[in-house]
């Protein structure tokens, strides 16, 4: 059966996140049903990143196998049209060789996590921010940040339900700029704990509100206990906006 | 009576427009009745923009009369708690001189519009972008957008509806980016004709599909026909992003 990358962007708001669940609505469910529209029969798509209910994505990569050998370009278009009034879309669908494989053959995911930092309530980008009134030290947070990049046991910034076998990963940028009323932190890693994204984003909004020092994120890190950890920031701040591979099949894309 | 400036952001898409009229709903109106709320009675409030149904606006700037004198900070906050749950906020309220004038006293105007290019359709943008499918060669549009810039007679490229006393206009600038699969059009200028962003957009974007050369444009402009412009483009990728004063009350939240 022929193999087909996917290039997916999707809104998270309704969706219990990307992974099918039995009763709920997710990404996955959505687009295999409308490869079923495609194709009859079942249909089980594998993705980069199992994204979490609410969050979004912008450069997700799922692959699907066929029956048939599609055209790319009307692959693409026919799940457009099947996905419909689902808040998803195919933005592009690439033939790929039988090895790959979205989730294992990924070398690097890059999250986007933004921040509408003001009083006044968001408007303009409801439902893709986290709206935080306070103001935030984004000098502080970036020295916090320093002490989570790196090969690092992340025990404190993962959820207790990660089923990951080890907490170790290496975290390989964490770039925090602000423009406007806006914070934007950018994170790339070869892959991601459960809920570690939004664990040290919410950790290191204590330290933007001046409760934590940049030290504590040090403390928390070696802590290696996930109580030790910030309040969780809330999943619709989160964007998964690419994943790399080897031989990107969507290379012209990014 | 204090003289208070109003910082505004709001999504046109529920609304008729920026200006109060009868049996519709428009941003001015909202603003006026969570005004009567802090002070009853009617008031009316001024525009440096009058935006159209559907436009939407990040940096509005508006000014209202009050009886009382407002502590600024306290003013957006309860103006804030009463327009809920409309998609408008108050970003933030300066105290002005009584010569201070929202529309009068403005210098500059600057715009955004925002169009996806690409065939899958908009889902994280939605609403706040022209999904164009078919490719735009951003480089004709730029030479297009040669021939609108400085003084000219805009007649071809403003609404029949337009009341302003002359058609002649300077355009100060119309930069066009292009970044993943988005086209930015920013346009700066003392002030704008009615539908004049749109008309240009739309008649830019008959060039980068190819239909007319760059040079077209200036045909268009010197026939001073309504007739001779290309389509307008639709409201929800347009944007008021910025109005500019000789002593502007919000210097520090740009």
């Amino acid at each position: 059966m022929p193999r087909f990358a996917l290039l997916v962007e999707y809104d998270g708001a309704p969706f219990a996140g990307w992974q099918r669940q039995s009763g709920l609505p997710s990404v996955q469910e959505a687009i295999e049903t409308a490869l079923a529209r495609l194709e009859p029969g079942a249909h089980t798509i594998a993705a980069a990143g199992r994204t979490d209910t609410g969050v979004h994505g912008s450069g997700q990569v799922a692959h699907a196998d066929l029956a048939r050998d599609w055209e790319p370009f009307r692959l693409a278009e026919a799940l457009n049209a099947h996905l419909r009034p689902h808040p998803v879309a195919i933005r592009a669908a690439m033939r790929v060789e039988d090895t790959f494989h979205a989730r294992f053959s990924a070398t690097e995911r890059r999250y986007l996590f933004r921040i509408l930092n003001r009083r006044a309530p968001a408007v303009l980008s409801l439902g893709r921010v986290w709206h935080v009134k306070a103001p935030l030290d984004v000098a502080a947070m970036q020295a916090g940040a320093r002490h989570l990049v790196g090969h690092h046991d992340f025990t404190t910034f993962r959820s207790t339900l990660c089923q990951a076998k080890s907490p170790v990963k290496t975290l390989d940028e964490i770039t925090i700029s602000s423009a406007d009323e806006e914070i934007r932190f950018a994170l790339r890693a070869r892959s991601f704990l459960h809920n570690q994204v939004r664990s040290i984003v919410g950790s290191l909004v204590r330290v933007g509100h001046g409760g934590w020092q940049p030290e504590d994120i040090a403390r928390a890190r070696d802590a290696r206990d996930r109580a030790a950890c910030g309040p969780v920031a809330p999943p619709q701040g989160l964007c998964l906006t690419k994943v790399v591979y080897p031989d990107d099949p969507f290379a012209e894309f990014r």
